[in-house]
């Protein structure tokens, strides 16, 4: 086993554990809401978002025992968004991670009220645990994930992607919806886990850095979702956890009907260098964020 | 016309631009989303959570600046619950505020987006705009509104109700669903409006005093949902500007339902005259909040 496989295997394991910890017990009252949160949170996802804030993390030297409070308030925005997306009213999608969708295990209300209280738990998160030493620092946190999770954010790109149903995107217009949609909880997610830390820590980033960073995080969003399109157009459900094929059965553009897959693998093999290069100045430090980028792209499920 | 009902129209206006120039503006992309939430929060309802929230800020000298960010923070989180309350697998309600429910004038899955949108927006909100001198003191008026809209706080109330549909409820239970699902948020209005300004302001209140007004507002929560059903059992449908008579139709258990409406109005009166203890403290600085109180357990709609 790689020393990089290793690196995320424990700390895909660490992440579970905490995620167990944070989230309200199942023996809470409303036990059915605090029951069907855990069941759409934990053991579940390949947990992407939480890897690039430990990376980001161990990048600007930040306590690990930090980033992880704010890579859970990241996945948890990214879990409730799963929970919504598979609604009825929007994909209506029975199978998630290898499991029945929440509103199919529970129902619909349960889940919409699932999705609205893993959205609050985010922000619990990322404001009742102390994650860096300047709390006026730690509000701009806060204010990172509600304008990433927003309308301007993740939300737009949901509508954005409701809106483009049947129609011809261009290739600016799809690249406009993933920046939204996947791409602002990615660079989240990487800025939370960097800027975790003390205020004179060594490893405190200069807003220079943090663009760089955020370079890195754009682009890793955007190559993150070519490879699920291309992935999508050749895997099967068994192999995805969830349905396949599914977006170009409902007329959704993608890159792959957009390019075609050869042009999107090229597209994909682009963002990486770009990401990669975002990285340069950063050296050693940023391995761990080189090994995911890699990870991101080579991917098979 | 009298001091108070100035006083209310006055700030009801206010309030209304202040939301106005808050939400995103219905050009900006993605406009329907946008039009939406606009919709969906401008030109409706009382505003009793942003008048409770006035009335504390002007206890404790907080400007008003700050004062109504907070207070549309708290407003936008209200908001969203009843956009998502009313979608069809909820309480699939078609009028609200004298209006069409969102999805239906829009749509369920742009509904379902609103809902997310707002709840992001309010902690936006909250983060970006200096609230205190103290950051640290701001990160935990994040948290008070993040705990009293999550799990264990207004979408665990809705949890609850959800459960008891067709059940006999005692009176403790569907009090405590109501302390989660209505009291909550109000409890989280009075008390930030209370808590934005300067740390070492003349206003500055203490802890006992804040339990004080904690206490106010629990009080004012439950006494605003038992007028609310006493007016849903006695009120029609064009008075209320929603659909009359819902709660005991669906065979939801009402504080009218358990107790008749005699003892209900009793219990109002009780509820209001703890809430006024609660103040006694506070002198001439809490007269608005006596007066909201006051025309909470009064009012006819």
């Amino acid at each position: 086993m790689s020393d990089f496989i290793s690196w995320v295997s424990t700390h895909q394991s660490r992440f579970e554990e905490v995620l167990k910890r944070l989230l309200p017990q199942a023996d809470a009252m409303p036990q059915r809401l605090h029951a069907a949160m855990r069941y759409s949170v934990l053991d579940g996802g390949k947990r992407v978002r939480p890897l690039l804030a430990y990376a980001a993390g161990e990048l600007s030297g930040a306590p690990v025992e930090r980033v992880e409070i704010a890579a859970a308030a990241v996945e948890l925005i990214h879990a409730y968004s799963l929970v919504h997306d598979d609604m009825p009213c929007m994909d209506d999608d029975v199978l998630r991670r290898g499991k029945p969708t929440c509103h199919v295990e529970y129902d619909e209300a349960t889940a919409l009220l699932v999705g609205d209280a893993l959205q609050s738990l985010a922000f619990q998160l990322l404001s009742e645990h102390r994650l860096n030493d300047d709390a006026a620092r730690q509000l701009q946190m806060v204010k990172l994930l509600a304008v990433a999770s927003g309308s301007r954010g993740m939300a737009g790109g949901q509508a954005i992607d409701l809106a483009s149903v049947g129609k011809q995107l261009s290739l600016p217009e799809l690249e406009q919806m993933h920046i939204h949609k996947t791409g602002a909880l990615i660079r989240a997610a990487v800025l939370l886990g960097a800027q975790c830390g003390a205020e004179n820590n060594r490893g405190n980033l200069t807003q220079a850095q943090l663009d760089k960073l955020d370079r890195f995080g754009k682009c890793m969003g955007l190559a993150f979702q070519v490879v699920d399109d291309v992935l999508d157009s050749e895997a099967d459900t068994a192999t995805l956890g969830k349905t396949a094929g599914k977006d170009a059965d409902n007329n959704k553009p993608t890159y792959v009907t957009l390019l075609g897959v050869a042009e999107a693998k090229k597209m994909a093999a682009e963002l990486h260098r770009d990401a990669l290069d975002a990285l340069t100045e950063f050296g050693a430090a940023a391995r761990r964020l080189r090994e995911l980028a890699d990870f991101i792209v080579m991917r098979k499920y």
